[in-house]
């Protein structure tokens, strides 16, 4: 049984579903299964959040044909992920900003500010944002793009604490909270003008008098 | 300062952002925030979870542009969502699965095939799954869900648990690691005939000897 499926975007259930029939393993058996990384989930389309992906993950990371992978640790990536994003032409943008187990260190705004540009840059995606558990600071980086969309503060908050848990740490909570999106005005509104200018068949931008 | 954007598929976090910029909402002041349902995630590309959107999550439900939405509990729609859903002329799909208190009472699985079938067609996307909490009934569907996308059973537990959280049961996750997903078989490759004949521009499948 062959099956092949061809898509614009890459990243789709469908694709998915094609693998599973065509290999077998969740309707036929056989097939490898897939592992997603730990604390694994859709953020939005073409956006992905997780933590540390192992080498086991890597089959799965490769269903999602990720163009970008923001990785928000200092430490050097590990040789085997290094090679993954190598061989699969994936762009590494990485942000290193300190884990800590002290819940009063805060999260640099301005590492943030950088990373939010990326993530909002669909020539970017799909993308895959990590850090080491995907609990504190892909959580606030999450956190802050959901700002960027409007979300109520509670619903933010909401998010947060289901990946973060028991780990939470309210210093993450006020830094959500303080975030100020009107300092991202000027990125957002650069990346529609030259998402306007991309001519994408999916999409059109129109607009009046941005003052 | 006015700004529009219009796109295929409707869901995406560019149109909300746009929304932000234009309304004023999240960087200009001004416009009402959004609040998603509790519980509420991206479960894929064209697919949420949820629990029961009160009015207060209309809005936001609005900016996903639904065509249909799957409802997994047996009491009639209230009213001002029965009234949210004919005006957009969202499609509601009712599986009425008995809300229980009970770990050992186990969700119907015919009934979850029913809704699998709805959930696979994509021309019913997006879509919505809800039920009260957006913890067991939706919990168990996406579980079965994952399974077909070939997750392996830890990362689909790891799922379910990071919304049941506290209230995780037993005989959930009993259920979703016995759901056979060989019986949901004919219904995806008669998905993938139909959609194959759709026409998509946006994808294309081509499949030789499916025996």
């Amino acid at each position: 049984m062959i099956l092949e499926l061809a898509e614009n975007g890459g990243e789709s259930m469908t694709g998915t579903l094609a693998r599973s029939l065509g290999g077998g393993g969740g309707i036929g058996g056989g097939e490898e299964l897939l592992c997603p990384p730990t604390n694994f989930a859709m953020v939005d389309r073409g956006i992905y959040r997780s933590g540390f992906p192992n080498s086991d993950n890597l089959g799965f990371l490769d269903a999602l044909n990720l163009r970008s992978i923001i990785y928000l640790c200092p430490e050097p990536y590990p040789e085997v992920n290094a090679e993954f994003v190598k061989s699969r032409g994936i762009r590494l943008f990485q942000f290193g900003i300190e884990g800590s187990k002290e819940s009063f260190v805060t999260i640099p705004k301005d590492t943030i500010m950088e990373a939010l540009r990326v993530l909002l840059d669909i020539r970017n995606h799909p993308v895959l944002i990590h850090c080491k558990r995907g609990k504190h600071r892909t959580g606030c980086l999450v956190g802050c793009f959901r700002k960027l969309q409007n979300w109520c503060l509670s619903s933010v908050f909401e998010e947060y604490l289901r990946f973060a848990a028991a780990k939470a740490r309210v210093s993450d909570l006020r830094f959500i909270e303080m975030f100020d999106v009107s300092c991202m005005m000027q990125c957002v509104l650069g990346i529609i003008y030259r998402y306007h200018g991309c001519g994408s068949q999916a999409r059109r931008i129109s607009y009046r008098d941005i003052s």
